[in-house]
């Protein structure tokens, strides 16, 4: 079982046919369905798994798993392929398992505000599901990603200065590990002291302890009353401090957004909306009906101080779309902007007393460049993302996206930031987590040997072992 | 270096050199002293170090471990011996480290409320250091437990139900591992998808996995407001479904507690407040005044459909704190009631929906013994605690008490519930986790053996390896 070399292209035949042999015709190892799993919406070069198996079950995972441990075939999960870092990308060959097809809504539980789904549901097929219920799950990243994606990469979004990320919001996994053998990480209690916390371990390993089958969630109850702000500003500085004033002040807001000038541009030029050109904030408020007016008209306040235009609010549900339309926009947007241009979308996540300044100087960093690069944000969480507009096959646009880049990083690491606040560590942000993390990236890799001491489970993303 | 023989009543005279040349007045072998680290608040039987060392610096700890490292003797992780499953008994003998003298606060960061404090500081002190900022950390696990050993443990407590646990209240940690390596398991950002949750690791895992030497909080602006609330009721079952009612309803309710009538009488007894001797419910609401008013409007109305009683809600800190006593003494009351008997508190969590039917058959259980088993609990969580009154020398109540804690594990595993939903592991719960977590256990196992393959950390609880 020479492991390194079924690391190519073509696996060994063996395994194509003990794959074969169990899944039938839910093996596939055509070109045009290798290509689709090997990459994601990121800027990242696709690298194309040998094989996709499309499960139905835990126990095909744990099958899967089992056949591919046996002959140390690495094994890539795969949900919508949405994530921005290279998550799936194959960098190694092997398997993807695709669990689009594993997309049921298993127990939803109104009076204990939870539910548990398979992985391959996506957030808006479960918010769909829940409609009648007077519930709805609040994490939303912007892509409709899959339930256990977003598990795996400890997605956030733009609900998650209230309602927390899904590390806050998963309560237990069920996983099949690297040997096939399956767990379940916690139960439903809404608390426990009884051991290590290995829900939080699973959430944000990307797929590289093992494969989530199925997620338990928190709910919420759909708020009685919901309003929205949109207000633009003369600085982005001034945008910035009414948002740091609102979050230190403990409004507790359900949504807090920026947009810069250069990206509000790219949404005015593309939705034919007509907002300003100028740094803009879209609020939410959840709560009562007063609650909500009363969080509104404490914003509003603290808006005005900082010279913000045009404060206004709207309970209306059309009026609310309408206004959020907008905002929603941005990434496709930026295609508008820079038509031929593909997008290179880097987040990274500071302590909010830092974040003005991190702006400022990340904003004087792109003045200084030729790149086009917008910027939006998850601002009440101290988190941003750059899109760098740029043409993959021009090592000009390659070499300056990268400066940039690194540069963002090495300024949110400096000023007690993170390398990424949402979209995760694929193999795009890999090289700055030893920065980041200095001695405890070595107990991360130790879990890892730990838990795959045969580096199977989607290897090179993460840590490199 | 023969490890087992060191792991008696004796440590190696050559690792008692070490030590003490390494901290001279630090370093204590006195009886008295290894009495009182070898002993927690719990019934479980004390096990005594053979050494304790007064740690002042991460240095002196990582120097402390690096000794015992290399002798393989055990190390066991000493704040303020408030735990309550023998989370700090020396079972295996070895190295206490006390870390109360870590008392300093290290940094405030009212503009990110957050907070960075050497482990032994307690949560009252924290407190009292915050009162000029306007800023608090809500955790209350009732003692004045060391923030080290919070996290350590996991705790929550009254606050939990809006605030969270230690688990989502920890930011950050410095962690000494079992070689003496220092490490930092986060940054000060709100979140961060860079990688695994090594914080969430190191909270809950009571020392086996390495020594806390530094914690990251988040904190809290005091609110605006604070109003309270206490209200009585004919049968457990109305108090419980007026708590279900309230938590499903989305009421973001501060605090909420319960207490049975056999603990009611206790309260009544020890502290001599006119309070009835029938089921209770205490209440606090957060936030503005209007808001404060809508919810304790709201949970009265729910309260009256359950037959709630004299349903009364004050605002004024004076009358608050009055009404908080009774709650806070609860556990002091139990010796009140049964002169001479030890109290064992034990402690579960299920899912809300199945919390009434908890209590109503844990009740049921306690009526048919002879033993006094008085009930409060954290109820908005689904959490209740029995605090079992015996005599540890009458096998018969020592038999009895574990009867009925067996069976209300049981009953809450049975119910997708949980072992311990505060209280921890220790040694006094190991013995359920199979139980709960099966195959799940294995895992844990596995993280214990590759981040501390000689198993010198805190030997003993959690998982045994």
């Amino acid at each position: 079982m020479p492991a390194p070399a079924l690391r190519n292209d073509t696996l060994a035949p063996a395994v194509i046919d003990a794959l074969k042999a169990r899944f039938g015709e839910a093996l596939s190892t055509a070109a045009a369905i290798r290509l689709q799993h090997g990459k994601d919406e990121s800027y990242h070069a696709p690298h194309l798994p040998d094989a996709v198996v499309f499960a139905r079950s835990t126990e095909d995972v744990a099958d899967a798993v089992k056949i591919c441990a046996a002959y140390k075939v690495p094994i890539i999960p795969y949900g919508t392929g949405t994530s921005l870092e290279g998550q799936v990308a194959a960098l190694e060959g092997g398997v993807s398992i695709d669990l689009k097809e594993m997309n049921r809504v298993l127990r939803v539980s109104a009076e204990d505000l939870d539910v548990t789904v398979e992985p391959g549901v996506t957030r808006k097929q479960l918010n769909e599901h829940l409609r009648d219920t007077g519930l709805f799950f609040p994490i939303d990243p912007g892509a409709d990603a899959s339930i256990g994606g977003m598990a795996s990469t400890r997605a956030s979004g733009t609900n998650a200065v209230r309602y927390g990320t899904m590390r806050d919001n998963v309560l237990a996994l069920k996983v099949v590990l690297p040997d096939g053998r399956v767990i379940s990480t916690g139960r439903r209690a809404r608390k426990s002291a009884a051991g290590y916390d290995l829900t939080r371990l699973f959430v944000g390993s990307e797929g590289t302890l093992g494969v989530i089958t199925e997620v338990t969630l928190r709910l919420y109850g759909i708020p009685a009353a919901i309003s929205s702000a949109m207000c633009s500003f003369a600085t982005i500085e001034d945008a910035v401090n009414t948002v740091i004033m609102t979050i230190q002040s403990g409004i507790p807001v359900a949504r807090i957004e920026l947009a810069d000038d250069v990206q509000m541009k790219a949404i005015r030029l593309h939705s034919k909306l007509d907002v300003p050109e100028a740094p803009t904030l879209w609020l939410e408020f959840h709560g009562t009906e007063a609650s909500v007016a009363e969080q509104a008209e404490a914003v509003q306040a603290i808006a005005k101080e900082f010279g913000g235009n045009d404060f206004s609010w709207t309970t209306l549900p059309e009026d609310r779309k309408k206004l959020w339309q907008a905002r929603h926009d941005a990434a496709y947007a930026n295609k508008t902007l820079a038509p031929g241009k593909q997008m290179w979308a880097t987040d990274v996540c500071v302590p909010i007393s830092r974040l003005a300044e991190c702006i400022s100087e990340t904003k004087k960093d792109i003045a200084g460049s030729f790149m086009l690069a917008p910027l939006v944000g998850h601002v009440g969480d101290g988190n941003f993302h750059l899109t760098l507009m740029l043409d993959p096959d021009d090592p000009k646009d390659v070499a300056e996206a990268e400066r940039l880049n690194e540069r963002l990083v090495a300024r949110a690491l400096a000023m007690d930031g993170t390398c990424t606040g949402e979209h995760g560590v694929g193999y795009g942000k890999i090289q700055f987590l030893e920065a980041e993390h200095g001695e405890a990236l070595s107990v991360m890799r130790t879990l890892k040997r730990a838990l795959d001491p045969d580096n199977i489970m989607n290897p090179g993303k993460i840590v490199r072992v």
